[in-house]
């Protein structure tokens, strides 16, 4: 995820002892930004320059760091600057600290934890369950409120500092000031035309060709996903979802009387195709398939490309509606957005549906999406359930996605998060007992964490919360009892020395329940 | 609904031929304003003043006005006040001006209108229908918006101008300036404490007792009403409802999978509470009821206070539970706000869902509801569905509707859709043939108009569509034929030159079709 960068600038030192690049120094002003960083801090950019030649080798573990004097002198940079760079390495996991000798590099702690396991097959399919999940959801959130964390790490919301809440003010005093009778007028049905097109154009320059007309507007991605799932089905059918899959869909899905049919799913590229192939062909009552192909929700696992051609096409042939959930794929590192399944509907068989409460601003509720060859009852369903949304908002966001800050603030908000993953993983490998597994996703807001499989998340759960840190126990993922030594952690909020020590009290409860 | 007033002021003179009040002369400025009308302007006072003593037969049809001179001198008014006087009351019905001799007495030709009327059997019960009403509502729908009517009396919304705009915009900047991270931060689940505070305190001065914990905001009324049902009920199930009753309401029954049986429901009294225990105890499998106890739409009838004792306590026997429907309460005429079904609840059998959409502003698009007993499992249920009302619409109408604004607005509302009520009826009088019926209700937004039972109020309205006006054809709110020569006609907007040939198109193509 890291650019790549011109590394001949810094030639290691031949006795490994010290990595003391000589001649020709290299002004850190003239070094580049990674691509999708928009213009970096100089300290930045001198700490990326390192740390790619860490990863490429050109440094490795035990290397002396160049010295302040020596950055400052090789960089032509402020001795404030120095100092920033080696102690944002050091955060960050690159380097550590030896007294009286300066800084060496090593590997950052996250790299030596192991990646989650692959589900034991790719082909073992439960039946369709129904087993009151959202009682135990319920339980969750109603403990979690109770308990009201100081400091929350259960949701996959990120700070509300992230996010661009000067120029989001900004665009709604505009609208208010120039639309006034937005507040007492009734709402166009479906939407704002404005905001639609707005996102239609977006969805464009993603792949995908959905008309203005033909974008309904809905409160979050859960409005929309149960559109599209009353769209296709009614009570007593079966839905296929990932496992483990969002709680909320499974909530969803139980109060709409529907059954959820879980298929495996890979940590590392998404929902096995085949397993749910031979679900359709063994279950034959299937009535649609839910699907985060990008950053899945929790694992935070992008599907190859393949996959997602396979999956959309299997999906066609089968004649089962594919309802796509996308609400991070713009969270994603690097500059290359993953694809969509959207952009390879061919024929209306994949309901789209999108969510800005992450990218956009979590306090507006905007979600939006195309119903494909479904989309008039989408349309209906939305008319007879919530009518329309309220238009001042829409507005706003129009405003602000259609400008160009939209994309920078993108830029800004997915460096950030990285940067919050990067850390709290390094935290997490610091604190957390031997076994402990994660993957580190290339985006999005968390970490689905597999502990000790002796340790019960929800005791942990329940423990965290009493000394003021939430989480989201494995169990509420699925309908089966197979996430439950598993924890999904959100890397929302700005790394501190605050979060750093909930982790520490976190890792510190999994150790006494991995050893009880 | 007018206030009682002195008219021993008022002498009508012994002939006949001229009511021409003599000593003592009343300065205008010393007239009382009726109490529910706020401080109203000397023409309207003046009005009032005489339009009442022809309520109380004082002034009697035939007799002449005072005229312009006399008004000056006796009530102390300039010629311009004098003349809006005598202007106001001819547009209103009451007085007719003939060439060269003056104005005359006669009653409104509103009140020559018979009313709606009574179902034939208040206990002839249709069993529990499920016949597609959404296509039908859905057919209606997209040929309104495609039809695009110039004058729109379809819906059940006020003009934009009938509301606090500007306040609301100000509350709106404030919110803005002082909370801009509402935008960007995660909602607290089940609303704004602020704004469901705001609320309670007005339910309570209402006579309903409802904590601020016990509140859940929702996506206006028909959000909650869909929350209340399947709160209560599940796919298969039979809900009673009133016929007619709100087409939103059918069609939100059968997208839930549930069933709609009609209790016949008088114009004048509102539900029949006799059939209601009748069908309760013959179809046994009745779920719950959904009541409109003030200004039933689309009727507009208040249920008497016994007829809602009775009603409470017998859902509360019966073990049914009753949903109340509460969008228009606060738009009911007068001073004193009828009460609710809630407000008699002792043990929770009254799931409460109210409207501000109508009463505050239509593009907030906000609402509420308790539901007593089911409260959790509502609560649940808005998780599941749409998560939680974005914030600042909350905070904005709570700014709003604690200061004492909020009432003075609301008496301008009900004050002016009086009077557009009146107009509307009074064009309807003149320009709809023999057999026409309506009522004219004591609030609200709606008429509902019987036409001479010929004629298809669904070609009317197709006719009257292409002819750029839009009303709702009785059909929708019933799935009986029992209203198919019923039009809801919307008296929302401001009642004017264009507004009353629109009327008179509209009784041009009922004659037509009475004829044909």
């Amino acid at each position: 995820m890291i650019a790549v960068m011109d590394t001949s600038l810094l030639i290691a030192d031949a006795s490994g002892a010290a990595a003391t690049p000589t001649a020709p120094t290299t002004p850190a002003s003239l070094l580049p930004s990674a691509p999708e960083s928009g213009r970096q801090p100089l300290y930045r950019r001198l700490a990326d320059h390192y740390q790619s030649a860490i990863q490429a080798g050109t440094l490795v573990a035990g290397d002396r760091m160049p010295s302040v004097r020596d950055l400052m002198r090789q960089h032509q940079v402020s001795l404030s600057t120095a100092l920033q760079t080696l102690r944002h390495m050091e955060e960050g996991g690159w380097l550590e600290a030896r007294p009286r000798s300066g800084y060496f590099v090593r590997q950052p702690r996250r790299s030596a934890i192991r990646p989650v396991q692959e589900p034991k097959s790719l082909l073992a399919i439960d039946a369709g369950q129904f087993v009151g999940i959202h009682e135990r959801v319920s339980k969750y959130i109603a403990l979690r409120q109770a308990g009201a964390p100081h400091i929350d790490l259960s949701g996959m919301t990120c700070a509300p500092q992230l996010y661009a809440v000067e120029t989001l003010k900004q665009a709604a005093m505009r609208a208010l000031r120039e639309r006034p009778e937005l507040l007492t007028s009734a709402m166009p049905h479906n939407g704002n035309a404005t905001f639609r097109q707005a996102v239609a154009r977006r969805a464009l320059n993603a792949g995908m060709r959905i008309d203005t007309e033909e974008v309904v507007v809905t409160h979050g991605c859960i409005e929309a996903l149960n559109l599209a799932m009353r769209a296709v089905a009614g009570p007593g059918d079966t839905i296929a979802v990932e496992s483990p899959t969002y709680f909320g869909l499974l909530q969803a899905l139980e109060n709409l009387g529907m059954k959820a049919l879980e298929i495996p799913t890979s940590p590392h590229t998404g929902i096995s195709v085949e397993a749910l192939e031979l679900a359709v062909r063994t279950y034959g009552n299937i009535k649609a398939v839910v699907v985060v192909p990008n950053l899945q929700n929790p694992l935070g696992c992008i599907m190859p490309e393949d996959h997602k051609d396979q999956l959309v096409r299997l999906c066609d042939q089968l004649k089962l509606p594919l309802i796509e959930d996308d609400a991070y794929t713009e969270l994603a590192d690097g500059s290359v957005t993953p694809s969509s399944l959207k952009s390879r509907d061919r024929n209306g068989n994949v309901i789209y549906c999108a969510s800005l409460n992450k990218v956009l601003a979590p306090g507006m509720r905007l979600g939006w999406m195309n119903g494909g060859r479904w989309h008039e009852r989408v349309k209906m369903l939305k008319f007879t359930h919530t009518r329309a949304n309220e238009e001042w908002t829409q507005v706003t966001a129009a405003d602000f996605i259609a400008s160009p800050a939209y994309d920078r603030h993108l830029r800004r908000l997915r460096q950030m998060l990285k940067q919050q993953r990067e850390r709290m993983a390094e935290s997490i490998a610091a604190y957390f007992p031997e076994g402990t597994r994660l993957n580190l996703p290339n985006g999005g807001v968390g970490l689905w964490v597999e502990l000790p499989v002796q340790v019960c998340s929800q005791q942990l759960f329940e423990r965290a919360l009493a000394e003021g840190v939430g989480v989201s126990p494995g169990a509420i993922f699925s309908n089966s009892s197979r996430y439950g030594h598993f924890v999904r952690i959100c890397c929302g909020h700005p790394f501190n020395r605050e979060l750093d020590q909930a982790l520490r009290r976190l890792g510190g409860l999994v150790h006494h329940l991995a050893d009880a």
